[in-house]
Formats: structure tokens, sequence, C-alpha cells
């Protein structure tokens, strides 16, 4: 295939009168802030990084921000050379070729162990199906284990108090982790918590084009829009831990959401037929 | 809380320097167009309406585009009337409140079937483990069901073959459907096919902000890209069977990927992990 010039499409490709403007355009800007640290003000950090980038949030929009930096911020920090391991977490260990330390932090986490293969194990926490119980020993100091927020709804919902007070804007704030799905390479990001509008937006009694009746159709709102921040959030050490989305349509409401966004294992397609074997 | 009317922040938040714009922006544009049929000329139409929106395509810009679409107008269709249910359809359809015939189809379709829930079986289709086959009867002619396109990677670098000629810009395309995940509520979207661009992002042996080197992370560019067109395109009967997504960092390479985001079962967290127990 040739390399073309990007270069105006010419008029004979259309017949279509021109609108004025495009009708919506969604943006997610990228929030670079300094190093955080235990006990930095994370929500003063991110409205001057806001400031320092001539970006003034407007009501209605997102702020993303990474679970790991949220956790970070409020001084959770697991050393794992204390840590004494327990036979189970040996064992794991040696199975999966983890640190003994690490195997026996993510079992203090992890609300349940799935299984594992080499480098991770899998296990739920706060119903979330997720490597390591979310416990991550990148961008953590040598010597130590970050895990999630103690309280994700919570952090989020002091966050958006904080951020809406600084930024004088009625916005929304969500936090974000890295997941990998079944069979798929690589990971994308989920919301552990939102507040300021419905997570998942319900189709249900919708019609399509047909004029039929959408039956189960939801759509997870917000783990699409921690997807699209992850885009300019990047993962190893950009030191950017969090990022703004404007232009998308959410019905706000003043409250926020975590295990809102779950599903039991009896509902769940997957986990309801696809069960742990220990092999 | 209050809600404050938006409002600049005020000085004294930050005393850092003020950039002149934000350095990095992604965005991303729904793409309408009128309702597509078998024999539509796809990409003339997606031409059409973005020149309609006076938007431009430049070098570099991704276009996301619905399986459905692409399927529809390469004349995948279903008839379920048609069709006779075997006894393992009937069986099936009894158990998990399916019409007899959609589960025949999706037995046609399938390369695994797993289990299923109420309304929905689970599959393995082209390596990705989806429900019902990818088979969707929304937005399909009433008696009718859109399977996944024949050959998604080949479709996709068709779009983008044609797409680049029309548009005269080097853009990239891939292929989306929505999916619903383990445990989570709702449905996001995975690319099905990309062409232009490396889909996964492989971030193994860069450095974390303490110097560590990163061991096993990679990101799942594409799937977080059609995360993105997803928040534009809607899923019911918006006409928006497209996004275009701008400002995205991509390494660019000539080439069409579908089965390279995937893993095995036996690489993969869940699945070497979850087996079916067809309870």
């Amino acid at each position: 295939m040739p390399s073309p010039k990007a270069l105006k499409p010419k008029r004979d490709i259309n017949q279509l009168p021109r609108k004025k403007a495009v009708f919506f355009l969604l943006s997610v800007y990228p929030i670079k802030t300094e190093v955080i640290k235990p006990n930095t003000d994370l929500a003063k950090t991110i409205a001057d990084s806001l400031y320092a980038a001539n970006l003034t949030p407007r009501d209605g929009d997102v702020i993303a921000i990474s679970a790991k930096v949220v956790s970070f911020s409020e001084g959770n920090l697991i050393r794992l050379e204390g840590i004494r391991p327990s036979s189970l977490a040996y064992s794991l260990a040696n199975k999966y070729s983890l640190p003994p330390e690490f195997v026996e932090a993510i079992l203090a986490e992890a609300d349940e162990v799935l299984g594992g293969v080499s480098g991770a194990l899998l296990t739920i926490k706060n119903n979330i199906i997720v490597a390591n119980a979310g416990l991550d020993l990148s961008n953590a100091p040598p010597g130590y284990a970050i895990p999630w927020p103690k309280d994700p709804k919570s952090s989020c919902e002091k966050l958006r108090k904080k951020l809406r007070e600084l930024l004088k804007a009625d916005i929304c704030t969500m936090i974000t982790d890295s997941k990998v799905h079944p069979l798929r390479l690589g990971s994308t990001s989920i919301a552990l918590a939102v507040s300021g509008f419905q997570p998942v937006e319900d189709l249900r009694g919708s019609q399509d084009l047909f004029g039929k009746t959408i039956k189960i159709k939801r759509m997870a709102l917000a783990d699409a829009l921690a997807c699209a921040a992850q885009l300019v959030m990047g993962e190893a050490r950009e030191s950017c831990p969090a990022a703004l989305i404007r232009g998308i349509s959410l019905k706000r409401v003043n409250s926020s959401f975590s295990t809102e966004m779950t599903i039991s294992k009896d509902e769940c397609l997957y986990l309801k037929n696809l069960k742990p074997s220990f092999d």
C-alpha cells in the first residue's frame, strides 16, 4: 500500500451537505504530576497540574485517577521484607514462581484465591477478579508492594469533594486500575470506584434500529472511561497518574459507586460456568 | 456537596508556571452514517459521513468500525426461521431460555461452548471468549441474527485500503464488538481486528519510577481504543457505527492483526485455572 499524504478528500466522494461542525467530541487530557508520595495531597497536586497545563475543568468533566497513586498518597504500602510467609504461601510461591513474601501479602489482601500462572495468582477482591489481589510491585519503592485503596468508594468520594472545591467545577471522579482479561494479550483498565455519575448505562427497554426492544444490554460506561483514560496515562514511568475526560454524556448523580459495577458469580456468564480446578 | 459554578481555579492553588498548552490530547469523534444494509459500500459511506461532518482524517488517525455493520455490509446474515435445531440445541435452549433456532446458529458459529446463563451461552470463537459466539439479534432484521465478519482481519485490511484511498490519508482501521467480562455488570468493547498499527504495547524491559525493570506488563492498546470508540458509538439505535480516534501514539506497521491479540488457554490466568463445570 502507498503512504499518501493527508489531503482533503475530493468533493466527488460525497454529495451530502456539510454540517457546520461535529456534534459531539470526546476529549481525554493527560494530567502529568510530580511524583506522588505517602501524604501527598493528591487533590491539590492534581488541581495544580491542571492549572499548570492551562486546563480549566468544567461541570461534568470526569477526572480519572490511578488506584496506585490514590493508595500510595493514603500511605498504603506493604513492606514485604518483614513478612513471614505461611506454608501455603511457600507452596504457591514455588508453584507460580513468585516471592513467598509477596504471595503472603496477596493471601492477606485477597478475598479468594482461584489459582495462578507463572508470575501471578488469580484472585477475587471486592468481587473483582484480578491478578495478585490488585497488589503491584511496579512503581512501588523497592521492597514494597502497593495494594488497592482500603475503601475505593470513600476515597473516590473524598477526592471528588476536594477537587470540586479546589477547581470550582462540578466534576466527577473515578479510581482506575489495569486488569487482564480471559484469553486476551495485555491489560486494559476498569473502574474500582466512581463518584458523581451512574457507572453503568442500562439500555434495556430501548429500541434497536428495527423497533425491537433490547432485552439484556447494559454498557459498562465507567470501565470504558477507564480504558479511554488509560490511553493517555501510561503504565511505566510517565508520572501521568490521572486524566481528564470531557464530552461524554453522563447521568449525573450525587453519589458514589464501587460494588454496584460488579455482579455475583451466580449471575456471571463466566464464573457460573467456569470453576476453579486446582490442577 | 454544593454545586459550584465552573469558575477558573484561583491563582493561589498553584505556584507552578503555566505551560502554553496541553502537550497531548486524545480525541474521539463519532461517525454517524445512514443505516447500513447488505451490499452498502461501507468505506464510501464512512468517507461520506466524515466529509459531511467536516472531519478531515489525518495520517495516524484510527477509524473504529462496529463488527456488526462490517458483517452486515458484507451480506452476513443468518436467517433463523429456516434452521432445524438439533436435540442438543433444544436442550440448551430449554436450559438457558433461548430460541432453539438461535442456539443452533450459535452451535454452528462457535468453536467451543462452555456453558450458559439465562439468555446467553458462553462460547469461544477465534480464541475469543464471548457470549453467543458473537451472534447478535439487536439491530438485525426481525428473524435474523448477525454473526461476526467471516474473516475480521481481512475485512479490516480491506477497509483500511479503501479508506486510505478515499480519504487520502494514511489512517488505521479496527473492527470492534462489545463483550461482557467476568463479574462485571455491563459490556465494554474489544478489537476483533486492527490494521496499520501494533495492537498490543509491550512494556516489558522498560523501567518504573524507581528504576526497576517491568517484567510482565503489556497494554492491550487496541482493546482500550475500542472502549474509547464505544463511548461515542452507542449500542442501541444511534446509527453511529464508527468513530475516529486522533492523538494516540501508535507504533505504525503496514500489516493487520486479529489472533495476535489473544493468548492460549494455557497461558491465560483465567482459563488455566477455571474449567467448564457443566452443572
